[in-house]
């Protein structure tokens, strides 16, 4: 538009293969895509806001990973197969020294996953992001919240615990001096999301949820949707070295691990039947799993640290600490 | 989230009937739609920025109608039957107040035209709309661009002028005196979108486009991706007495028309051999359609006023006033 950017053409058009089942992308009132036969869609919305989710200076290339990351995350959290992705582009000024390794950091992860860029609309105002992926899952199977059942066990992909830490380097200078700082920081925006282990769950999970809130939030929201409680052992959570390197003590790293938001890894329940077939259907995806508790009938949470029973209350504090987006 | 708003289930669930295709809305990782056989879907994604397309304290009725009208108004574009939207809402703070009649506006729109919302996500930054909204064509039909062939006819729906006319009103005080003023103020925020015309035209229009950027621009856009030219009769523009008396006079009214912004109206092209079909086609939609001008080879846009060439100058000048944001 007049007084208005259009760095579409410029930056967003004609960078990536078309997909087949893409008709029109950019260019139009609107893109056309075919869905598939015996498909559903699934599709997902999230914002980046300079300020509330990364700070203004990040890295653009981490900007633009984090965005994607997140969103195609939502997608391997119900087993989705990723797309087509939209992008809502708001900047103060058009401003290529960030928009170039922003695209291409973003280009690289979307033809990764086969995703391709259909709409996009770019806008001038405070710096954010906000893209919709959509993606496809079976006409009678998906990965939701509410199927857990007592008796699941509860696992976790990844190690846990290394997004919080990387944003205490970013939002403290002084955790710069910490041993594997800069991995830390850099593993905060760069996120691997979890397709191809979301995929191979369709079969197995009753339950699954991406961990964007902290794994204490959003294993309550599976046990809410599913009206179930869990134990949840503290112990058995996976850390890494350099987590537990950077915290001091192994201890201060599973507090890390329960409450660290934005890990971007599938938290899951799987039935006893289905156990012993995890890692089989999990071994070409090259991805680490760990149980860490049990569901069961009730509708509370409990903790368990070295077999103790952790407090309500310090459950709560925990909770309430959770996980902080950067402020202003 | 902690630390982030979560007003996604007091202000945004449970607000709607459900479609029979969406079989999980908001509360997962992701909304699970089941696409129609045979058909195509069609998605438009559209950010408006406080400061940018709205003034910070515009009536929040106003500014959820424009978000969704002006999304809806691109599946119009397209001939496309609307079905789903995701809204990302960015906010400083919650805002009860601003946000009641913000959904109540939203909804109302939305159920008029059995859209469900299907996705959210609110954050916390400068205030912010973007909705990627998505609807259905037949498999072999939509109503693109790139179709104007020489000889066809160019129409328009309803009125133009008078979103200009509006933005002059909200911008500067002193034009609160001049006739209908309060009524243009209205219309710049509170379109109609030609949904039902757009449909209407899936079989009888050759291209098509709303009027987001002014007439002059968006037919310039068909032009473009037909490959074609065009002659335009200015004194044939569709103008109110509303909009004439604001101006002052009729040929003042005419320029509004040429390069208002943000009608929301649609212009589309049809060939000779469908146009005495068009009234019958569009009669149970009550849509107003004005021939405007004609397609013709060549790439160039003739403007004609009382039968007399506008200079290239003059039509260069008023694409360049063209159509202005709100700034800062």
């Amino acid at each position: 538009m007049p007084g208005e950017f259009n760095l579409i053409e410029k930056y967003l058009a004609n960078r990536q293969n078309q997909r087949k089942d893409v008709d029109l992308a950019l260019g139009d009132d609107c893109a056309l895509v075919q869905p598939p036969e015996n498909a559903r869609i699934a599709i997902s919305t999230d914002t980046l806001v300079a300020g509330t989710h990364f700070l203004p200076d990040a890295k653009p290339e981490w900007v633009a990973h984090k965005a994607l990351a997140s969103n195609l995350s939502d997608l391997a959290a119900m087993g989705a197969t990723p797309a087509w992705v939209s992008m809502a582009l708001t900047m103060p000024e058009p401003d290529e020294s960030w928009l170039e390794p922003f695209c291409d950091s973003f280009f690289a992860l979307a033809d990764y996953y086969s995703v391709q860029l259909i709409g996009g609309d770019t806008t001038k105002g405070p710096l954010s992001i906000t893209l919709t992926v959509q993606g496809f899952v079976p006409r009678d199977r998906a990965l939701c919240r509410d199927g857990a059942k007592v008796g699941d066990w509860i696992y976790v992909t990844g190690n846990l615990g290394e997004s919080k830490a990387g944003l205490d380097v970013i939002l403290d200078q002084s955790n710069r001096d910490k041993p594997f700082a800069d991995k830390l920081e850099q593993r905060h925006y760069m996120s691997t999301p979890r397709i191809l282990a979301g995929q191979s769950l369709l079969n197995l999970a009753s339950a699954c949820v991406d961990i964007s809130d902290g794994l204490l939030a959003d294993l309550s929201h599976i046990l809410h949707r599913s009206d179930v409680g869990a134990v949840l052992n503290i112990d058995a959570l996976p850390v890494s070295e350099a987590l537990t390197a950077f915290c001091g003590s192994h201890e201060q790293a599973l507090k890390y691990a329960l409450t660290s938001g934005e890990e971007y890894e599938l938290c899951f329940t799987v039935p006893e039947a289905y156990k012993n077939m995890l890692e089989g259907a999990l071994a070409h995806t090259g991805t680490q799993i760990t149980c860490i508790g049990q569901i069961r009938s009730g509708n509370t949470l409990e903790l368990l640290e070295d077999g103790e029973k952790i407090s309500d209350d310090q459950q709560l504090r925990w909770l309430a600490e959770g996980y902080e987006h950067f402020k202003g």
